[in-house]
């Protein structure tokens, strides 16, 4: 590969800072071509596999991490141990008993607890809407197993998912509080098949699992010929509040300003029904591979540290990872996580009072080739592993990708490689590339900025 | 409903047959209107569920039949008993036990036989194409697992399937000669989710299941990788030589002719793992709605025999019903069987000769509103179910539907009522109801029609 990148002092100047401009146009297109990401996400999800928090793949992902991250060409590379809660899935069943028995396609939900061995028996009410079941007065849904079939709307940016996803996360406590022995919800997904989307829910609920839109709308079907209908539901589990997890670390030093670090990275662990290649290898291997298209041949002005944190589903690497730095969390520069698919980046967001800077007009260069739109600055959304450095007041950027597709997928059986498109994957590692380049070879500080902004 | 049919002598005279063209188009534009055949689709899909020869769901499945010929006003509503090989699934999995272990998603063949408890764990051998693993001497295959993983092509008229059709039926007879211990097979479909697609196979082979698309090239690319692959397979099951069937059947009794039959249906049994809506309550539903609406408000010249056949799948149906009426072989006008799902017919064939006949002229003058090429005569392929007639040299039609889609969902657990579209559906019973009509109320003689031709 022609090195493409000429070592340079660190710019500082504006001038010089957007003559970062055609080298960071180079490194998108040479991103664009790139098979580093492509090879990652094939390797993780083929040779690993399935990886959730407390399962014996998540160490063999951890060790993959290492090795991938070493032969990539990372310095520092290694891993920094936390603990958390690992809820595991067992055996799961579902079907109706009467009055037409037939089976149900579900996926408990993370934290479920478990009915008793030989499962649950009990008449089901159905909600349309989340709100009907929170209607619902306490010791309403006494002895019955509560169902709410609202559907997720499709959106490009995924707003349908934190419109409705209450109906998961808090639905299990909440009809809990209602007298309700189990709960079941229509998936949280787009695409209306007959795969079920498992997910987290907060701790506190009842035997709790997700239906596949197909059975969710059959059970509406069954209930609107007027009999009472009875479910049976047999879902197993078990909670390790202790599991071992790791993030996994790897860093290309600055060379003028080791100590002020660009955090980047996506993370390790996965549900257990797909091989979680757009949630999350996609965005380790976007991370990885830009980190290293970055630096190129040589080494940054600031250091570039790659994270695959290791427990995101089930929660608790970034709070980890905010813990161990926080007494670096002043000198980190910038942090930024892929997580939400493999869909191109069709807008972003910058810090505050950074757009007009010369190093982001530099990177911002780049956009129009990729078909990217700058829409705005100081982003209200990072990803859910940099929300504990977010909250040192950590800089943050939010790349925006497309989530058309990404919520038929997500946390389901087919969240699997051959989803992902390979010029979309590419395009991702362009934008980050070319944002890190300039970054990590300028002097701008976006605590300043938004600063600037703030005192005008 | 208005009477659109008005009561009329048998037109036996071209010109008086060609006089019924205007009433076969209100009969298809009647069609096009009517909610019966989305109704009992709907009905039998819910309240019945995936009905599986040798089944309680396929009793209930009989008696909805009975009830529902019943309800739509059907004369001589009774059932044709007959028994059959019937084969249930048990518990199945399977996974990859190194170098990378996880699971697989499997659905056992039909007439596969059960590993012992506990499953088989062996090495695998991959080919890519069926005709890979023929090639292979006898014993070649001693101890291993083959898996053949060539993929199905899309056509619009279904040929991919009967062109790869063997590696599902054959494959696990072909597969024991060489030695091999299981089989396994990429699913006959033509969809790449993470759904398997179940289906029968001949008797005499070995414990054998097919993986979904998606774990067939995940087994490409471990293998890729080129250390040895095992896996562990798991496959229970049970047979019953002498499983109670029944064929369901319904008549509109012919006014001058009630001896002179046109037998037309689909097939009431489906695969367990979907509610069976395309393969085939479609089918059922298709073609006891096209003779109510062929009938109208006055019967027919001629007898409409709608027949529900009751063991397609793993076969029978079809068999027992031409020895149950081969003496009455030589009075059935014509027999056709709906079973390509709920895609819209784009082309027919008619029997030999029969095209420019007055009956067919009048039929085929509803064609070109329905988009639909009348490409030619003499079929050489109907319905399973109709194959026994066929042999008793029965006349028969072809309407060919649309299969662009029908093998995304064909035989998995994606078989359900939201992949019908309404509009596709009575398109089919209006060329249905079309034909029927025009058939019942002429005295169009299709044997004859294909000796004129023969002895020309």
């Amino acid at each position: 590969m022609p090195c493409l990148i000429a070592a340079a002092a660190v710019v500082s100047s504006p001038a010089a800072a957007q003559s970062l401009a055609p080298t960071a146009q180079k490194v998108a297109a040479q991103a664009l071509a790139d098979p580093t990401a492509w090879t990652m996400l094939e390797n993780l999800t083929t040779e690993i596999g399935p990886r959730p928090v407390g399962s014996p793949a998540l160490t063999r992902a951890r060790d993959w991490g290492v090795a991938t991250l070493k032969q990539l060409g990372f310095q520092n590379v290694h891993v920094e141990a936390f603990t958390t809660g690992a809820w595991s899935r067992g055996a799961e069943s579902a079907e109706v008993v009467a009055p037409y028995p037939q089976k149900l396609h579900v996926l408990g939900l993370g934290r479920s607890t478990s009915t008793p061995a030989g499962g649950i028996t009990a008449p089901i009410v159905v909600f349309h809407s989340y709100q009907e079941m929170l209607d619902q007065p306490v010791g309403a849904l006494k002895g019955k197993i509560a169902v709410v079939t609202q559907v997720m709307r499709k959106t490009e940016d995924g707003e349908g998912y934190g419109a409705i996803n209450a109906q998961r996360t808090q639905g299990p406590v909440e009809a809990a509080k209602r007298g309700a022995v189990a709960y079941l919800i229509r998936s949280l997904s787009t695409e209306d098949n007959r795969e079920p989307h498992a997910g987290a829910a907060m701790p506190g609920g009842i035997p709790a699992a997700a239906l596949s839109p197909v059975d969710a709308e059959q059970l509406e079907r069954i209930v609107a010929r007027g009999q009472a209908v009875t479910i049976h539901l047999d879902l197993q589990s078990s909670f390790n509040p202790k599991a071992e997890a790791w993030n996994v670390v790897g860093e290309i030093p600055g060379r003028d300003h080791p100590e002020q670090v660009l955090v980047v990275g996506g993370h390790l662990d996965s549900w257990d029904p797909g091989t979680g290649a757009i949630d999350d290898a996609a965005g380790v291997a976007i991370a990885a591979a830009a980190a290293k298209l970055a630096a190129g041949a040589n080494p940054p002005s600031r250091t570039i540290r790659v994270v695959m944190w290791g427990s995101e589903e089930q929660g608790g690497s970034g709070a980890a990872y905010a813990a161990a730095h926080k007494d670096e969390a002043a000198k980190i520069i910038v942090a930024g996580e892929s997580d939400l698919g493999a869909g191109q980046i069709w807008s972003l967001r910058l810090p505050k009072g950074s757009m007009t800077t010369p190093a982001m007009t530099a990177f911002r260069s780049v956009l129009p080739g990729l078909r990217v739109i700058a829409s705005g600055e100081a982003p209200n959304e990072g990803g859910s592993d940099i929300e504990g450095l977010m909250a040192l007041s950590v800089p943050f950027v939010d790349f925006n990708q497309d989530a058309t597709r990404y919520f038929d997928l997500h946390h389901s059986a087919d969240d699997t490689l051959d989803k992902v498109k390979p010029d979309e994957l590419a395009q991702n590692v362009a934008v980050w590339a070319a944002f890190l380049y300039t970054v990590a070879n300028s002097d701008i500080d976006f605590r300043k900025t938004a600063q600037e902004i703030a005192t005008k």
